[in-house]
């Protein structure tokens, strides 16, 4: 495949077209934000971490049946993906409280919920990113009903075969943000990235923070963290 | 009836003890807040003004079916109403973009909704009365999900009763605020007040604003207003 031209630039990863219009090339940078860009800084080595992740996550997902847009690793920070148009929303996966919904509900972090929840976010920066009701996905026409209701269904078989994953080695699956998108022919698919700047992991035996968390509260060396996540993973060597 | 003691005192209204112990005395105060308390004034005359408000729409409503706390209006600023459990949602119906969800879902203000949408927000001033989805709802069990399609239902029909009474008298009903409580056998009735404090009214020629807005945003006399909504309903000789 030929790197064709940057097509878009956000703040986690560029995307260039390639010789085949329906497939792209992803670059993920060393770019660490947070707090809707407010706090950013260039952290080496994320970009191929996150690669290296986002990779081996949905190999996974796909033994599991769950289609992504990935097609495959094609260097230490590049992936190739199929072209989709993503829809306009974060998904956000919820098992146990933390971040945003503690704030919104006065739940202390850690509290688990008495099932995963699935919220919705309006993927607009100016807008700071919106939570969303049913109410507002219907008028804003982002997605039919039926739709929604298939990110949802979709949203929740991923954490039902990630939570295991990450719970094998030793790892708690906090909440996680998922993007889709559609092909040319509507299908809707998995896209974007899973890795620990869209997941929350802590530890299982101590709760410490394996994800972005370390970034957006000055805990530590985020690199350090992101490498514990690979490196049980099993991807260290790849 | 005898005014007894008193039994909670919030933003804009005092709520008594009766000899009845399934009836409350409720005197409307002069308190004007916004901004969840941020901005306060004392408003000689508004606490009557929203009484007879209050009575007349409560009144109506019940002509078409919908049942409240309201019992009767029993002197310039004080009715009395069923002894209820309120329910801590703030429940929204919106007709017209304007206020928060404008700035939600960056919406200009006066952009009509395809149909009414209803929102819930948690009554918890500490938390900023934040927006619910129905996955927090559950997750809180403030109401089971049967109490929440109830809830969802009554406010769509005060909708439908209200929007051509405030037509009638030249006012575009944009949105408004109702709040719910539980009798002692269990039964939903709609509570609180509706009145210019609880609804956004603008005027159907000028579409000047003719409730709480115009203390919010500092756009004239508070009771000026009040009084055309008081006047336009037939209420001023009451």
């Amino acid at each position: 495949m030929i790197k064709g031209d940057l097509l878009y630039e956000g703040k986690a990863k560029r995307l260039y077209a390639t010789e085949n219009e329906d497939v792209l090339y992803v670059a993920y940078k060393d770019s660490a934000t947070a707090f809707n860009g407010e706090k950013k800084a260039e952290i080496g080595g994320k970009g191929i971490l996150n690669n290296k992740i986002t990779t081996i996550l949905f190999e996974q997902l796909k033994k599991y049946g769950i289609e992504s847009h990935f097609i495959e690793q094609i260097s230490e920070n590049e992936q190739l993906v199929k072209k989709v148009e993503i829809i306009p929303l974060e998904v956000v996966v919820r098992n146990i409280a933390a971040g945003s919904l503690s704030k919104r509900l006065g739940m202390a972090e850690g509290t688990p919920l008495k099932k995963p929840i699935v919220e919705f976010y309006f993927k607009d920066d100016d807008l700071g990113d919106p939570l969303l009701t049913n109410a507002h996905l219907e008028l804003l026409e982002i997605a039919s009903p039926v739709e929604i209701d298939t990110l949802q269904t979709m949203a929740l078989e991923v954490n039902q075969v990630l939570r295991p994953i990450f719970s094998d080695i030793g790892v708690t699956l906090v909440d996680f943000k998922l993007e889709f998108g559609k092909t040319t022919d509507g299908a809707i698919l998995l896209a974007d990235e899973i890795s620990p700047d869209t997941c929350r992991l802590w530890d299982k035996e101590t709760n410490k923070k394996l994800d972005k968390d370390v970034f957006r509260r000055n805990l530590g060396s985020l690199t350090e963290v992101y490498e514990i996540i690979l490196s049980r993973l099993g991807g260290l060597s790849k």
